[in-house]
Formats: structure tokens, C-alpha cells, sequence
């Protein structure tokens, strides 16, 4: 007998009809023998109406208020789904972060969770009860209700997973797994059945938007197993785990995530003294500007260019600040390009193999493709091209390491 | 400076545009310096809305989940006055029922109050803001969420009022006072200045459904004076409050209620012995159904006649319960009528005044209205009347007991 904590999101919960399918499939894992607990998300649609009406009562909603509002979307999920499962014979209790007592900090929209108070959960599963739990949502140590932010509710799940030390943590999405690359650019794409937290993190975080960033950080951190399924399709999903070290099998790499969201800026002959990295990027980070790549090269002549990547939604006003910043610094010039992708090769293999890097560079070059910009870390390589290679640049790069094999399988 | 409990009902915060209108209501009160205690309920539709939902999932849900469902709907309402009030640069904050701490019963669905924490409203009020609290709404000792029932939100008011030792809890409703009678019904109804409690309470139950009888019950406990307003227009609106000893001008009569949903049962030839009452009343009690009025007139030949009224939708199944009962009784025959109607005269006055009911009756007689049963209490005299000439006895005791003219006034 196991413990499970599931997790649903919007779209899974997103109509009566949906909801019903969500209990009968909570059912079946219950009548298994396991002990549930579920985490829901809002109705899909739900949370932009309550951001839509709070916009229309002040233009900058009190983050105080604005959570005490979102909440309750996922309150109002919790009790449908509970209702449904009673329904069903399956008995259940639902809960509000507050109510479980899913304390965080008093970062209104954004808080952090800070501690789970485990006695209620733990009763009800004694008890034999499913536990309903309203995910994206807690309360400060003074009572206030807080919000986690935008896709929270991963993070809901693999927090009680942590806390109640759960066998497992399943995310139910729309997808049935994580896949070696865009199956919508790669026909033959293939699902991981495995994959490390620090792969998935470069994925995540690199576009392949299966789940939230914060909430694979966290299972890892506390060695949560997470496993990523599809809402109303059977299969096994792809299990997110800790880095198997007796396997001998190690894929090379794992996947191939890409972003074209990305646009490229560059200060030429910039003095090589020490602080100038700070002076261009300060005034980014103080403008809220998300700086991704930070390239800078080997100084000629006292001088050197320094290059850094952005959302491509933030490109103009980066470059009117960094324009500024090049007249102060006496820069030579300025130049960007917005239309350029990343594309990257992720795999905890590549650090016990070298040469990886080569069959990425061969495989562009063969293809008539120019790296712009190179970006390594221990787990993965970035390099920057035109964005109108890449899918032609994913492809090649897929085919070369040879991702729609099973690893040492006979597929 | 006074403290003010506002509370403000479904319609009167049934649009964005109303709930903003209520707060320029309440700014404008702030700033004469009042202190304010805002009590609010869902947006009109929303409790429905969820209700419905509720019922997709389980055809007899599970009461603590329709709780944590329906809760949703009042704080989403505290949220967005409590940004439109702050959109005002009116400082306020909300809470929902477990946040102040409205200790219920864990009576689910018809919870009743039995505490509140004042520390958090009076700190809030202290630092110059306005208090916004979810009505209808509590939780029980273990932290469950529990509503009051329906119309529980003047339940809300008038309980944080007597927690607050507040000066005055306005209820705003879409009417502008306590009449003398329906206007609907006499051209010249008057509003009333004031109203004592015990009045409101036979107002209240005989269909005068300006407030629910349970807050007035509990406002005349704590005697916090309670104050019927409109909410979209100006003026005194009437003031419920303890009877007023000094005054000489007390009226006879304070107004007529009527109620033309009630049906009448008799069974005759009943053997006059003790517990046929309730033998008679039990079975019907028992079926969940509400009796009103009951007579029993004294026996004749050792056997008397047994007359309740019942709400007319329960008159059938009355009526067949009454039937089986009166075989077993071994009594002569049953009868009914479910086309009348009750009108009561209503006044805390009549105490003092002999002669109240033979005006009444005159009045009646003077038009030719059979008068099919009597019944009186303390403060009140009601009869019921064949409810074709409801109307007609409305005017004509209106007009008898001079309720147009205000007392003692020059009007």
C-alpha cells in the first residue's frame, strides 16, 4: 500500500464532466489500496474571470485582496471534487490551504511555503478518507490567505508529498509524459520513461513547459519522486527521480529543448576592467528585464564585447537601456538581433562522456546551420542560431544522437 | 464618532458597477468619521450558480462540502469591495468568516454563532480602516467552514454589531423601510420612523420579508439598535430598536401583515381526551411539515373539532397524514381549504389598549368578510379570511386603525 499524492490542473478540472472523470479515476487508485491525496487547481477560465473582475474594482488589485479572491477558485474545486467522490461511495475530505495549515510566508501572490501541518491529512488517510486539498493557495503565520503564483499548485503537491514523505507525486497534465524533444517538430519524438530532476530542470526551463520549474526543484530537493501522466489517458507517464547511479545505461543525452522566444544584444569594445558586467546589467535587472545567456569573451586590446539574451518581448526596451549604459561605459557600439532561437542539448550522461559537444557542432554544421552563441553548463549545451533554423537544427540534432532509440533497449 | 455595522445584501452587491457604488456609499460614512464595519453578501446569482454545481456532482451533497462551496461565493464579494474601497484610497481589509473567527456550531448549512474575535476588527478599525467581513459564514472549533443558512448575512451584522458594542447595524436592503402594511397592496402605506423588535418579529414572520427573523430575534437579544435602509437611495429608513417606555405616544397598532400562502385543516368529532393534539400533530411534524396557526375550540358531547393551518404547498400531504390519523382516532371527518388567507394587526400599543380586536372585527364585518378562525398573542391579532377578499381587508383595517396618519403627528 502506497502513497500517492495527485495533482490535477485547470483544463482537468475544468467542467462537471471533467471533474466526475477525475473522481472515478481517484477511485480506481483508491479501491487499489493506495492512499490518495489529490491537489486541484481552478476550473480552467475560473482564475482569469476573478483576476478580470478584481482589474475592473482597482487598478492595481491589493495583493493582500487579490488572494483572498483567487482562492477562491480552487476552494470551489475541492468541494466539487470531494462532492463527486462521496458521490461515488469514496469518501473524502476536502481542505483550504489555511484549513491544512499550509503555512508560507506573507509575499502576497508569490508566498513561499514555509511548513504543512501533516495531523489533519494524516487522520483523515487513517480513516481511510481521499484528502482534497486546494492547491496554489496557503496562509501567513498571522491568517492571511496567500497565493503561490501562477502554477502553484505543482508546487501544492510536491510540498505535501514532501511532507507526508509520499511514495509518489503524479502531475496529471495534458501531455502523457515529458518527450526527448517537441513531438509538434520531431515526428518521432519519444516519451522518457525516466528522466533526473536536473535534466528536467534544464527542459523546464529551457521551454518545455510540462511543469513548473519550482515544483521540480522541490521534489528534488527533498527527493520526492514525480511522475508526469496524462489526465484521461492510461499510460505510465515519465518518472522524474533522483540521478540512478548503478544504471550503466546512461543515455548520452536525454532531450533537445528549445526556445525562439529569445533575442540576442551585444556592447562592442567595452573597457575589460572589473564591475563593467555589473554597470550593463544592473540597469536590466533593475527594469525587471530577465537576462537568460551571459556570454563574455577573452578581452583584445583592453576591450572586449559582452553579449546577453532576453525575451524577445523585452528586446527594445533592453536595448534603449543598454544603449544608454554603452554611452556611459564609452562602448564603441550596440547591436541585437530578435530573431534568433536556442537550442539545447540536456543529459546527465554528457558528464561522464565527452565529445558530445562535437557531434552537436557536427551535426549543425553538416546542416549548413552557424552557432551564433555557445552556453555550457555540466548537464547541458545552449548555442544560439537563426530562428529559421530550428526545427530544421532540433531535427538534425534529435536524429544524431539517435533520441527515438531506447537506450540500450532493442527499440 | 460611531461604530457602524453596514450590512449590504445580495443585490445591492450583485454587479461590479453596484459593489462599487457601495463603496462610495461607505467612503462618504468613513469620512464623516464613523468607524465601519462592512458585512457583505454574495453577488446575487452566485450562491445559485454554486448550488447548481453542488447538485451536478451529488444528488444529496455532503452538508461540510456544500459549506466550503458556498463560502466562496461571500469572499469573492469582501475581496473586491475591500479593492474598491482601497482603489478609493479608503484603507480597508477583508476576512471571511474563519479569519475573524466567527466560532459556529458544526450544525453544516445552519450553523449558529457562538463567538467572535473582536481583536483583529478593532485593531484594523484603530488604524483608520474599514472592516469588510464575509456574511453568512463561520467556522466550527476544528477549523471546518460552516455557513448560517440563507439570509444569514443579517445574522452576520447584527452578531459582530453585539460583539462590537457597535452604536447602530444598518441593514441596506432594495426597500426603504418598514411599512405599515404592502404597499402593493394600500396606496397610502407609511414607512414607520421607528419599530420596536417584538413588532418586527410578527412583521417578520406573518411575510414582511424585509429581514430574517433570526437577526432580529438575536439583534432584540443584545438590544443592538438595528436600522432597515435602502441601499441606492437616500433617507432614514426605520429604526428597530427596544420599546421606547417613555414615550406617551405610542401607536396602537404599528402595521398589518398578511400572508396568502396558507391552507387550513380541520378534523371533527375528535373524543376530548389528553395527548390528541399530539397525536394529531405529531405525524405531521414528523413529515417535515411547518404548522402556523392551531385551534382547538372547547368540546362539545365529549368531542371537539382540531384546526391547524399549514403552508398551502404542504396542504396534500397534510391532508393525507391528517386523514390516516383521524381513523385511528375514530373521528367523524376531515376537511380543508387552501384558498385563504392571513392578516394580523401588529402593535406593541394593543398591550394597553382594550378594544383593539373588536375595531378589527368591526372593520372586517363593516365589509362583509367572513372571519374563519381567530388567533391572538400579546402583541398581534390575526384571522384568517377566504383569501379572495385579502386585499379588501388590508385597506379597510389600514384605513381603520388611520395607519396613513402619522401618531400623534400633524400628518
Amino acid at each position: 500500500m502506497a502513497l500517492i499524492v495527485q495533482k490535477f490542473g485547470g483544463t482537468s478540472v475544468g467542467t462537471v464532466e471533467r471533474i466526475q472523470e477525475i473522481a472515478d479515476k481517484v477511485k480506481t487508485f483508491r479501491e487499489k489500496g493506495d492512499d490518495i491525496v489529490v491537489v486541484v487547481s481552478a476550473m480552467s477560465g475560473e482564475t482569469n474571470r476573478l483576476i478580470e473582475l478584481g482589474s475592473q474594482m482597482q487598478q492595481k488589485p491589493t495583493p493582500r485582496e487579490m488572494d483572498v479572491l483567487l482562492s477562491t477558485g480552487e476552494q470551489v474545486t475541492i468541494a466539487l471534487l470531494t462532492m463527486a467522490l462521496n458521490e461515488r461511495g469514496c469518501p473524502a475530505r476536502s481542505y483550504t490551504g489555511s484549513q491544512v495549515k499550509i503555512k508560507t510566508n506573507n509575499a502576497f501572490n508569490k508566498a513561499r511555503i514555509e511548513d504543512i501541518e501533516k495531523e489533519k491529512m494524516t487522520n483523515d488517510l487513517a480513516a481511510g478518507r481521499v484528502v482534497v486539498v486546494a492547491g496554489f493557495q496557503g496562509a501567513d503565520e498571522e491568517g492571511n490567505i496567500t497565493t503561490l503564483g501562477r502554477g502553484g499548485s505543482d508546487t501544492t503537491a510536491v510540498a505535501l508529498a514532501a511532507a507526508l514523505k509520499a511514495d509518489e507525486c503524479q502531475i496529471y497534465t495534458d501531455v502523457d509524459g515529458v518527450y526527448t524533444t517537441d513531438p509538434r517538430v520531431v515526428d518521432n519524438a519519444r516519451r522518457l520513461e525516466k528522466i533526473t530532476f536536473e535534466e528536467m530542470l534544464e527542459m523546464a526551463s529551457l521551454g518545455s513547459k510540462v511543469l513548473q520549474i519550482r515544483s521540480v526543484e522541490f521534489a528534488g530537493k527533498y527527493s520526492v519522486p514525480l511522475r508526469v501522466l496524462h489526465s484521461f489517458k492510461e499510460g505510465p507517464g515519465t518518472l522524474i527521480t533522483l540521478e540512478d547511479e548503478d544504471s550503466m545505461e546512461q543515455p548520452l543525452i536525454s532531450g533537445i529543448a528549445f526556445n525562439r522566444d529569445e533575442a540576442k544584444l551585444t556592447v562592442k569594445g567595452v573597457p575589460d576592467i572589473p564591475g563593467v558586467a555589473s554597470r550593463i546589467l544592473g540597469p536590466i535587472s533593475r527594469a525587471n528585464i530577465e537576462v537568460d545567456m551571459i556570454i563574455q569573451n577573452v578581452a583584445e586590446d583592453k576591450t572586449t564585447d559582452f553579449t546577453f539574451t532576453v525575451h524577445r518581448n523585452d528586446y527594445q526596451q533592453a536595448m534603449e537601456q543598454l544603449e544608454e549604459t554603452a554611452k556611459e561605459l564609452g562602448a564603441s557600439e550596440c547591436e541585437g538581433d530578435n530573431k534568433i532561437a536556442k537550442v539545447s542539448i540536456v543529459g546527465v550522461g554528457m558528464r561522464s562522456h565527452a565529445g558530445v559537444a562535437t557531434t552537436m557542432f557536427d551535426a549543425l554544421a553538416k546542416e549548413g546551420i552557424n552557432i551564433q552563441i555557445i552556453s555550457t553548463s555540466e548537464i547541458k549545451v545552449s548555442v544560439v542560431i537563426a530562428e529559421k533554423y530550428l526545427e530544421l537544427a532540433v531535427r538534425a540534432l534529435h536524429s544524431a544522437f539517435e533520441l527515438d532509440q531506447v537506450p540500450g533497449g532493442e527499440g
